[in-house]
């Protein structure tokens, strides 16, 4: 890889100092550009035309980025009417000559743009920022939501888990990797290098990262482990820098205290699930002594709910606390059955059952906004992740231990609810 | 690279011993395996259904993998009439929800079933190869070129020349990947290992290969370049054992006397053109003395075209064997107006042009069958290339020398032609 | 070099777990250790029981670690009579027996220790610390200065140049040798990350790093580099955070603005030279642009000269204080004829010319006690750098440029001085 | 390693096209190029003027190089003299100044000057091949031993064990590895490139070798190892192209079959036993089932010992051979009491038992030849190396099975011998 990106940064360098043939105009319009890359005669010079575009791109001012957009969502859409039209014909023939005029018909010239774009040297980051923008015109221009359509669609064939590489982040990594976990790590803040260091460089911690080939320096997504004896019940007790750190082998409890994605232009892509269970197979051909999978996870609609159903409560009323958790994450739900709390979603999604609640869990500022101060830990049990997302997803059945189901049974309005 | 490959060796070796979740049964066809992984449930244990998806399909024989095509060709295709109906919905109204219902109605479910199996370790070396398969498959079975269309555009999304890394091949290469080079050589066949050392090891030879990240032990595509003074009229003279090697800063001409693809389950894709202008464009930075950028390439149709017009020639008549191969590569068309040579439709499509005609040039016993032992001279004129193809590709203009048109016009039945 | 060191780590942890054979009684003083792995019984357990030695050296306190050094003193010492013996044998008799006999008599036993000791994994770095602890127990006990100068003599050997790598440091290195650079930047302090970011980060700064490679996260001695345009004055320009950055390929200095070395065990063995050549060399390939190799250094020793000599100099005075310092620099010597002042003693003593003096040129607290806020640039001009350093060792030849020259006898005091 | 080598490349480079300084007259005789080296005022340039001597040394022919070794050896001894004076002086007085004065003297002028000639790019392989030409000179000219003892001593202390790494070589390893492997292998010839591919890929067979980190192209020794269900019995077996390949984990057993030096210019610095041992641990750890660790070794001695008595045996009276080459391996012995056979010396040395002896196990010409096809199994039993070791080194015991005991007994003259 060291070759191959020495290479690349000299091609870059000589297409930027001699490019292939006539120059073309530099005052003509992005768009313009745009419609001559997708034109058969600039194949030769692609690669030449997108590092262009995308560096005219990254000139233009918001409203241009705008006008940019809907150019790809208006002058590059499908054609309705002729896809109609080969779709019947396909109907009526299914011949591989009308799969394929209807194929060609049925993606959208903007698709096609945005993979001659890619050709360019650096190109999936920039177009993966493209996103970024995207999707924050879309707030504005609803209509743009066809263009982004297209575009996450072709981000997750490219970001398939195929593709994806996963790196242990250690106190060895480079900075410039390491400064974006500070910058990325959106659960637990870290302050500042040192603190960094605490999460990284002790035989008890442990952060793995996915990355994709093209994009080396961005991690996708990071999660952060401790291993300990015994399941946490506090954050603080986890993060603590006066905690005695021990040996990786003397612990039997994997704890997933924090994960963030990093990639904004990557919304809608999910990594976790997998990363998740990538670091859990690995840890366990690593370290046989650990027997337990789990997260010390916040519940971030806690309060929200509680609020909307007009209950107070003492904050130091911890046994209240809890059982109200519980209700919470067991019977707030969605219209379509999901629990209410998007943590709890993502982890029973991926097969998590709810193993414990623990009040006093977080006191930072956003814990205690959010919940309280109260922690959930969700558990991955290897052989029963499968069983369990069968149960989640036909029945929207959610996985509790009998004290949490107890607790939740207990809680004010219960029952009745 | 070396953590991530260490760990994903890890994870395959525990997928295989410690499966998560229950065990689904290997008895069942490979088509149910299929339709599980395609469906919602199936998410979190993806990764593990599309490995044995995968290891079930290498188990199957000829005919067996013709009727899973046959499957994946029928079951899991487009659906026309809906297709058709959603394309008058957003025709009428082209709102972001109708664009997202077209958008699901126009892929077939093979492509979606693709993509998942890609999310298995070494998944994407796997599909190619089911593209050999299936390219065979097709050969007998004509209908399942719908399959084939929708597996090939995926595989040029995939293997995108922005996702492509270009390593040099040389003697401190690992012996796993010099093999294959020596086994996909397609153009002067690599004999021994003696034979390779000499093509990659003195100072005037160079070799590079395209590779894909998720496949990193096999070439796509490979081109071996020698380093000489002054344009080579033999291939004889380029490989001869004894040629007198000398130092790279006193070459100054970059002839590219091979060109390899390696993968057949990839044909269709082009890696040629972006391959030569890259290793031109690095050389012309590395070794600023180089001035010409030269093929010495085989003329395939020559004979062919020649018996079929009737024209027989002497073997030993250089000049008129020059002549009438100049005015085959001139003259001889495809009704489309490209020429009929698929060399020359490489080379010239590629914004390249005809140079010199050398009889004599290839003595092997492919070279005198295929033209008599005539090769051609392509330069890439590293300014000119742009504009060469925007006259190739609109006009149908072969560009050539005027020493290889004056020889063309005094070929026998020209002025005629 | 990964394979080798996880392979190393292994191995560790097996000579932990499972020791090779009988295990040797832990109780014993270090010194019986000692003799243990220096007899002969002892060589196939010998990385074992070295690794253990380590270990015990560790876990002694300063006094026990004073004892071991006065243990490899006095009875690991030389034995002068037999050497003396054997030398005048070797005189009358100059056969290979002789010889040998007498090599054999010619080091001492500790020297032979040493090198027994480095077989276990990872000594190398323990046994440069143990110099630092013996450097700090010749203070208090001068005789061990013979002990001294037997490891120096081997550490010499074993960190020959030939043996040290070189490697850029940038903001892609490991925070783990990152956090050395801080730790070990002896001239202009690095307060922060943030401090560091701006040394490595941008494309007009270098740094270079010698190490050795069985100590590969630790940094041997290393420079700063700045890329100018024009040789710099003052060391806060150089450092500014608002000065504008520009290409490297834009500049035509190079300025070494810092070099520190880092293994205080190492005292007394110079890697500046061959480090400063080495990078001016590597940048003068790289960036053919840049015409001059200068230094902005400190001069340390001007204001203690100026005060034993009774000089008071205001300190905004900077005419007369630039004076003085030229005066000091080219007329202050050592008893030997070598300059006073340290730094030029290295700088001149490598080929490098005295080119200018500059007031001001670093306001910190350091730089204000030392030397009035006074630097100095020396110039490397790469083809007299041999004749100037012939010139200086064998005519204590201060090489200066004309102005400073005519600086210094325009000081007070010169001519007469 | 990459950049390091990179810059390496570069300076060479730069070294040759714009030396330092003035340019030395080339047609010096490379004796006063070495005096100048081993001045004081050469240190400047060292590097430079370092590479030169040994690029001329390169171009000497046999009779130069002697005449070059004889200068080293007589100009550049020890003064016995001066090292006699001074070894009384530091008898009478041993104070750190007489200490350093005598250590001065002890050290020959050509110890340095290896030294100094190691600071050049590539140094320590021309060193170590300069070595290999000393020792054919002293078979002509024995009192060159002199310069022999010092440069194996300084080699010696080069390449300590704490300085090598270990590689696993396999298929993926680099082409120009291989050749050395295919060229090095002393024990069973490895014919061709396919040859040397049944040794390393399948997943019963490993290689592994020890490398210096200056000299990263040229292994210093390998070993071969088969991984195997039961001790072998015959090299053939082991070897066979049709036998059948088992998976790592299946073996119970490791048999080292070949161990080869590749540097003849190291002889007399025994890597084996190391290499041996390193492997053996790190097998124990990766592949626990393994309970065996053993070789299939030749008994070059054997045949010759047995004409030197007037014994001779049939070829195919295997019982015969069998207790003959017991008798041999337990009781022909050297004077001072090690084993006649070479290879029982080494393994016996190591702390190896003699397990089985084996007729009809090396068909080959060559193990015909040496011991009529007898070969031999010694055991490394982890737990009991340094016990044996201590037993044979004190009291030259050579441990072996009772079987072999038993079988030695029987043998014809046993009692009497």
């Amino acid at each position: 890889m060291v070759a191959t990106s020495a290479l690349g940064d000299l091609l870059t360098t000589l297409l930027e100092r001699r490019p292939f043939g006539r120059r073309v105009d530099d005052k003509r319009p992005i768009e313009d550009s745009c419609l001559t890359l997708l034109s058969e005669t600039a194949e030769v010079s692609g690669q030449h035309q997108a590092t262009r575009i995308l560096s005219r791109y990254r000139m233009l001012d918001s409203d241009q980025r705008t006008a940019f957009f809907k150019f790809l969502n208006d002058d590059l859409d499908l054609d309705g009417e002729t896809l109609s039209e080969r779709a019947r014909a396909y109907s009526r023939e299914p011949s591989p000559e009308n799969f394929v005029a209807l194929s060609r018909a049925s993606e959208s010239k903007r698709l096609n743009l945005f993979r001659r774009l890619n050709e360019a040297q650096g190109a999936t980051a920039e177009i993966v920022n493209m996103r970024e923008d995207l999707l924050a015109a879309v707030e504005r221009a609803p209509e743009l939501a066809r263009t982004d359509h297209d575009l996450v669609h072709l981000l997750r064939s490219w970001f398939n888990r195929g593709f994806l590489v996963i790196r242990r982040i250690n106190w060895d990594s480079p900075a410039s990797i390491l400064e974006k976990i500070i910058a990325y790590e959106a659960v637990h803040q870290i302050r500042t290098w040192d603190d960094l260091r605490l999460r990284l460089q002790p035989s008890d911690r442990r952060c793995f990262a996915f990355f994709h080939p093209s994009m080396p320096d961005e991690p996708l997504i990071f999660v952060e482990v401790a291993l300990t004896r015994g399941i946490p019940t506090s954050v603080q007790t986890v993060l603590s820098e006066s905690r005695e750190c021990i040996a990786d082998t003397a612990a039997d409890t994997a704890v997933f205290y924090s994960i963030s994605n990093c990639q904004r232009g990557l919304a809608g892509i999910s990594f976790g699930n997998s990363l998740i269970k990538h670091v859990a197979s690995d840890l366990s051909l690593k370290l046989p002594n650990i027997r337990a999978y789990v997260t010390l996870s916040p519940i971030p609609g806690l309060m929200l709910w509680l609020r909307n159903r007009g209950i107070a409560v003492e904050v130091d009323d911890s046994e209240m606390l809890e059982q109200l958790a519980a209700k919470y994450l067991l019977e707030a739900r969605l219209p379509d059955g999901q629990p209410l709390d998007p943590v709890a979603r993502f982890h029973l999604g991926n097969g998590a059952a709810i193993h414990a609640i623990h009040a006093g869990a977080d006191l930072s500022e956003n814990g205690m906004a959010q919940s309280s101060g109260v922690m959930v830990n969700y558990t991955y049990d290897l052989p029963r992740i499968s069983r369990n997302t069968i149960r989640y997803s036909r029945n929207r059945e959610v996985i509790a231990s009998a004290a949490v189901k107890s607790r939740a049974k207990r809680a004010p309005g219960s029952g009745r609810g």
